[in-house]
């Protein structure tokens, strides 16, 4: 029988994360003061993270020690499978070889963890009491409540008021994993007060969970925040994915042409392909890495480079991003992981450098292609995986034409078993496309009044 | 780091299965029909299942090749990973060591794809197009609809209609992956009928469901049915289970005193006791193993060992089983998967010759054991799973008082992701306690008149 399944021991889990910025021929530019918009320095950060992450954010070293406490969790689900997808390769009758890296076995349900565990642990260690934090979907939300509880840290999640709602099972997850949730934009914060002023059914956005979880976090000196994506440090904590596929894809006595992942803020994108590219930056190798992002919220394929901000009211610093303007807000796909109007500095520098790709996907291709693989590969897939799936699908399909027997490998980075009813409506025909006009980006963007980059 | 992952490589899935009736030293009695209450042969269940399964269900050969196409799709999660407890043994504060085998990483999230892969290829071989099934609490449905999509067959599933009604993303799970869910009783089946014209509003039951799928199979000479536990058959499938924890308990260097599992029919407690069980028969070693059954359906703690059917309707064989009466209606637990009247044939007859042991368990004792399971581990059990980890706790509680550190394996046959309303029920104080009366019991035994075993 071929191999199917790469694995590794729990040996095999990288002893360190690796940091792209070393490796970077332009770093990423410096994040600026929403007030003065001035370069602001780690002491600025300091009530928000922990001094330990801080550094993490800012350091240039190549390699970053990932902590033996750290290690003894990440045994719960890591190392993760590698599989070559056979029954997905027939089903296109493709001479691709597709392989996906798959991060659902996590007890949250996807690569979110890899992340969560150290930024938790890193807290303990500053005697950190309690975490604020938002979430949308839930994928994140349900990944630090997990994290928290392991190292007995009071976790406070601000869930997206329409996600509270819509999403009920993903609250009770975070709620089992005694994590507090509240509906944002909640009564809880000045800043989530002044919306239920304006507007008591706010249905809520991540812009304003985020403002709402910093603000508490300035608040009190025992309580900090923390982000799940965006940030240097959060990216670098992903790459534990990519670190364990290169040995993977040694044992299959293989090396990727075409890496991709689904893109949101850029820890899922970062994770896989960043260990990767590092051949290219070092060795000069050509992988061709891919960010597949949603067509309603294509802040790569159509959004500008500018400094803006993380959160709608104003409150986080002003990030060198490629950007929808943080006013935009996306449709309400199902990949609710995906909808964020702005991409992190290190992806955002790269894609300016032309280092790595992008391509906006609608979500019908997306839902398509979730399909195909659950049933010939079994997995049901996160509706912000389909993304990743549906980009592969491109391109096995372009090495058909071409004749090509390029090697893909993707990252599957969660499984959709809190997604069923997005599936429900794909299979009955109802689920809609959602478009964006250029009237509406450029009206977005308009508005921003942040320092633009030469 | 103290190792607490072991794993396996796919060259590790177990070739051949482990037939425990070879060496049980009473073997089960035979089933009987049940309008004549003969012995019936194999050729009487030919329209139910393909040849290969019925000459599985009455071999005496200690070990039957695993083919294979099986293992080839075992590959998508097996070896499932062992792991040692760590975090429960401190929080217990017990000298117990603890592991546990978890199953919940195959796709449809627990064990039941062990068997339902196997019963698909073997009706793929015999050129069954359509394969007929009940669903309770959807495991069983949703593993089927995976196992037939992977070989191309047609799947119907009857899905008990208060499950139906009540938890819809088990069946659009079925749904993602091809299959039909019906709701039962339906109006496809005379049996279905009978019910509805009787109650319109009749929230279904198992044994009806039974019936429904079994009377569409006896109907048509390409539909054949299938079930997911009880049958020699399918405990047999799940002893890979049982197998790769062997082997990984010998990485461990490790040897268990005790080992737990759920009880509904018996695969589960047979898949992961039978091969340990194996050295009790063989080698004169004293494992126990603990079968852990709830308070509310205790077929093995307060039935009757006598013939009884496998369905409401009466279109099975009479098996001889620990039963509770086919009549017998469990309460509504979370645990939906143990809500079954009787015990499958092996299992009886090995409790009946007390070569195991069993334990009846309230159902607030078992989400108390899954809450410190989640918080301790990370991962959120099935309802099913708690009954096992409940047990350990138990014994693990024993050891402590006792002060020897007996080695505790018990079965993590599931994730809880389609089960977090019954954690918010247990957390917010609303989880209630299900009584069945000796009343209850000797009432519905009363009924019973099916022969009795001298």
């Amino acid at each position: 029988m071929a191999q199917k399944k790469f694995v590794l021991t729990e040996s095999d889990i990288p002893e360190k994360w690796y940091n792209i910025v070393a490796d970077m021929p332009n770093k990423p530019l410096p994040p600026l003061h929403p007030g003065t918009k001035e370069p602001i320095g780690p002491d600025m950060l300091a009530p928000l993270f922990p001094m330990e992450l801080i550094k993490q954010e800012v350091t240039t070293d190549k390699w970053v020690d990932i902590p033996d406490e750290v290690r003894e969790i990440y045994k719960i689900w890591r190392p993760t499978p590698l599989f070559r997808a056979y029954g997905l390769e027939k089903l296109l009758d493709t001479p691709a070889k597709i392989y996906y890296k798959y991060e659902g076995v996590s007890p949250a349900g996807s690569h979110k963890p890899n992340t969560a565990v150290p930024q938790a642990y890193y807290n303990k260690q500053a005697g950190v009491k309690r975490i604020t934090t938002e979430t949308g979907a839930g994928q994140w939300g349900s990944a630090l409540s997990f994290a928290c509880q392991l190292f007995g840290i009071e976790c406070e999640v601000y869930m997206v008021r329409a996600s509270y709602d819509g999403k009920p099972y993903r609250k009770l997850m975070m709620n089992t994993w005694g994590a507090s949730v509240y509906p944002s934009p909640s009564n809880r914060t000045e800043a989530g007060k002044k919306i239920l002023a304006g507007d008591p059914n706010s249905p809520g956005s991540l812009g304003i969970a985020i403002s709402e979880a910093v603000e508490l976090a300035f608040q009190d000196e025992n309580t900090k925040y923390a982000l799940g994506s965006v940030l240097n440090h959060v990216l670098m904590h992903q790459t534990v994915i990519g670190l364990e596929a290169i040995k993977q894809l040694e044992q299959a006595g293989d090396f990727p042409d075409i890496i991709v992942a689904p893109f949101g803020g850029g820890s899922n994108f970062a994770g896989i392909t960043f260990p990767f590219l590092r051949y290219n930056l070092e060795e000069g190798k050509k992988i061709r890495c891919i960010a597949a992002e949603p067509a309603s919220c294509p802040k790569l394929t159509r959004g500008v480079f500018r400094y803006d901000l993380g959160d709608t009211v104003g409150m986080t610093p002003l990030i060198p991003m490629y950007t929808l303007g943080h006013n935009f807000i996306p449709a309400p796909i199902h990949a609710g992981g995906l909808r964020y109007h702005g991409a992190g500095a290190i992806v955002s520098q790269l894609l300016k450098d032309s280092l790595i790709e992008a391509q906006a996907l609608k979500q019908l291709e997306c839902f398509d292609a979730g399909i195909k693989f659950a049933r010939t590969e079994g997995i049901i897939p996160a509706p912000e995986a389909t993304h990743a799936i549906a980009t592969a699908i491109r391109e096995a399909e372009r090495a058909k034409e071409e004749g090509t027997a390029k090697t893909i490998l993707f990252n599957l980075c969660g499984h959709g078993h809190f997604d069923m009813s997005a599936y429900e409506q794909y299979l009955s025909g109802k689920l809609v496309e959602h478009e964006v006009t250029q009237e509406e980006i450029m009206q977005s963007l308009a508005e921003l009044d942040t320092p633009e980059i030469a």
